[in-house]
């Protein structure tokens, strides 16, 4: 009997080392099965600080963590560098650029992308934030801004390269515009000797009358009022019709000259789910059932950002906790498949919300629990350390923020690759 | 008198932000001239280290460190990112891609790059190792060719897949051929749990029939010994002849398949020194007086990697203490002409040499003094700590040494940009 199962070992394929892939399969690695997890990147991306890599407050190599170090000691895991393509649910295969493979199950957490919601010329000429690279992107091109803004005899250009626009009025967005206010008022400024500070401009845009619209109002006005007093430009109920790489038109008829639009407006689930036979719901994402099944296919899961999952009313929001939660049932429901055991429906437990605007500066939301200011801000630091050092064992991070909140340093400012 | 000098402040330009132009903007910037340092990068590089950037065992950002950060508390030292197309001495005029600036006095510290002595199929297929972008590529390139080989079922491939060629026995090819060796057989060993680690082979090629040529027979048999330990197959008295990106000739006919040689033996002044209109000797180096100065121009020095200087009978080897003693002449110098005073001829002072070859390994060669081992490597790491502190002025990088030491671990394994 032994025996039999071990040559019978159950294949379960994960698509995404995202904070939902990685999750399942660690859950998963305890027990008698194989694993297969495939990424396009060797690494796992810890995205909720993409937007410290962009404003030089971390490195690239600070919150990116490569696979096989997290699976070291799990031999039935195993990593393939690849991009899935397709998936036939009938034959169970995954097909990828470098080759096919055969899954008894497959969870489906690939994850999702920049949503433009149609806006070609902002695709085009806008940068998006959810992949390293983006980030790094973003970084380089701001620090060149300020290079070419030094010697630049031209008052009027020098103004459109010290303009930096953000876009959405979420989590990232706000931490964005703190970050970069902090980056360029506490840092940049004592480096540029002979520039004018005054000519720079920091603007957040959001399309409706509220940041962070998921807390409470008066954490909302407390965020207002940080980001204001940071210098950055709250701009409300606006919405952006066109950027053209160097004049952004809002709707109604405002133009504003700048090279730099960072777009944190929206998400939508991974183009994977587009080339796949299932069923859509709002930002592509695909429909699952209360055990994030497919509907139709009791062996293929579907987690984080790639799924559409009621709770209530509403679809749950594309964020990791989401995603963290839905890959700790999905194993416990592939062992209980596996077991012959019945299946356990997926409820979300809310964890709160929260969001940092700089140094000492956040607000958390968690339940009735409401704090801002310094309180918050060490909260959110520690679980956000927390979390890396899940990931990533070691207290790097750690000693960076402990020295950059001690002398205001950012000793990430190098332009690679110009 | 005070009016005076304040209006016509000698202006020192300084071509080139490595070792020897920031040092040489370091000792000048105290005193009551106006310093122009032009970089085509905004960062200092700590070259020496580049194979740890290439190994995966540092990131970018230890390494390299914006330069507007070293010099900003020196008001009369202004950064230009720029790259020097020319020069014209007799107007005195540093024409950039940027735009041009005049001087009082010039500073070419231009540096060094890889010098492939006219093997183009090198060139186009191998892989350089001077500047931080091509570090990056050399490890993501053998990062991604074990990815690559963990899943390919051709033999053949996979051997030459697996197969890692340095070229040139010098401190860079040592070093990298040790720093390789600990990756694979400490680190990657242990997560390619399905891969044959007796396919991978690490091959050192030296034209001549010494690896570090400079030090005493005694410490060159330990090198070689301690590579051949560590499973670098060291391959003296042996020239390439041709790289095609996959088969590498040698000279008599041996051909070995591999898809990675990087190239570590030679380097040549910077191209800039092609378009003055100087007297050039080997590796197209300026031909300096004993003041550093071009013979023609007393206002002209020309420093490091770009100059060939003679002491004794032989020219000066291109390495960073040599360009740092030459920085502190040329301050001194300008200083003098400055004030009219005498000039002072520039003498070199061996500072002794050193190498290492991985985890407690290294030799150390000063004057009468000579050792090896753990000694060794404690004196190598202490010497590139203080001299990277006096660039960075934090911890992080020997924390991370310290980790790595105590860990065997290697965190900067992460393929960015494929």
């Amino acid at each position: 009997m032994q025996n039999e199962t071990a040559v019978k070992k159950p294949h379960v394929v994960i698509v995404g080392a995202g904070f939902g892939g990685i999750r399942t399969a660690r859950a998963l690695a305890k027990n008698d099965v194989k694993i297969t997890l495939i990424d396009k990147y060797n690494y796992h991306l810890f995205q909720p600080l993409l937007y410290q890599v962009a404003t030089a407050g971390l490195s690239v190599d600070d919150i990116a963590y490569p696979v096989r170090a997290i699976f070291r000691d799990q031999k039935n895991v195993d990593f393939r560098l690849a991009e899935v393509s397709n998936v036939d649910f009938e034959t169970k295969v995954v097909t990828m650029n470098t080759g096919q493979i055969s899954y008894d199950y497959l969870v489906v957490a690939a994850g999702g992308m920049t949503n433009y919601f149609g806006m070609a010329s902002m695709e085009k000429n806008g940068f998006g934030m959810k992949t390293l690279d983006e980030s790094v992107e973003i970084r380089n091109h701001v620090l060149r801004m300020f290079e070419l803004a030094a010697h630049e005899k031209d008052a009027d250009k020098r103004r459109a390269l010290l303009t930096f626009v953000i876009v959405g009025g979420g989590p990232t967005g706000v931490e964005s515009a703190g970050a970069l206010s902090e980056l360029i008022y506490h840092v940049m400024v004592k480096e540029y000797h002979n520039m004018n500070f005054k000519e720079v401009r920091i603007m957040l845009v959001e399309a409706s009358d509220k940041l962070l619209a998921t807390m409470p109002e008066e954490l909302r006005d407390i965020t207002v009022e940080t980001l204001i007093r940071k210098h950055v430009e709250v701009r409300m109920c606006v919405q952006v019709t066109e950027y053209d790489g160097e004049r952004m038109s809002l709707k109604g008829g405002e133009v504003i000259p700048t090279y730099t639009v960072i777009w944190a407006a929206g998400v939508k689930a991974n183009n994977l789910i587009d080339t796949l036979d299932v069923e859509q719901a709002s930002m592509r994402r695909a429909i699952v059932n209360e055990y994030l099944q497919l509907p139709t296919r009791p062996e293929v899961f579907i987690i984080g950002d790639a799924a559409h999952c009621m709770q209530g009313e509403r679809p749950l929001p594309m964020v990791a906790p989401v995603a963290m939660q839905q890959a700790d049932a999905t194993a416990k429901n592939i062992r209980n498949i596996i077991r012959g055991k019945e299946l356990k429906k997926f409820v979300y437990k809310e964890m709160g919300n929260m969001a940092t605007i700089g140094r000492n500066a956040a607000v958390v939301h968690m339940g009735k629990f409401k704090t801002h200011g310094f309180i918050a801000w060490a909260i959110w630091s520690f679980v956000h350390i927390l979390r890396l050092i899940d990931f990533r064992n070691r207290a790097v991070v750690f000693v960076k923020w402990m020295w950059d909140y001690l002398v205001y340093e950012r000793v990430v400012r190098i332009i690679t690759r110009q």
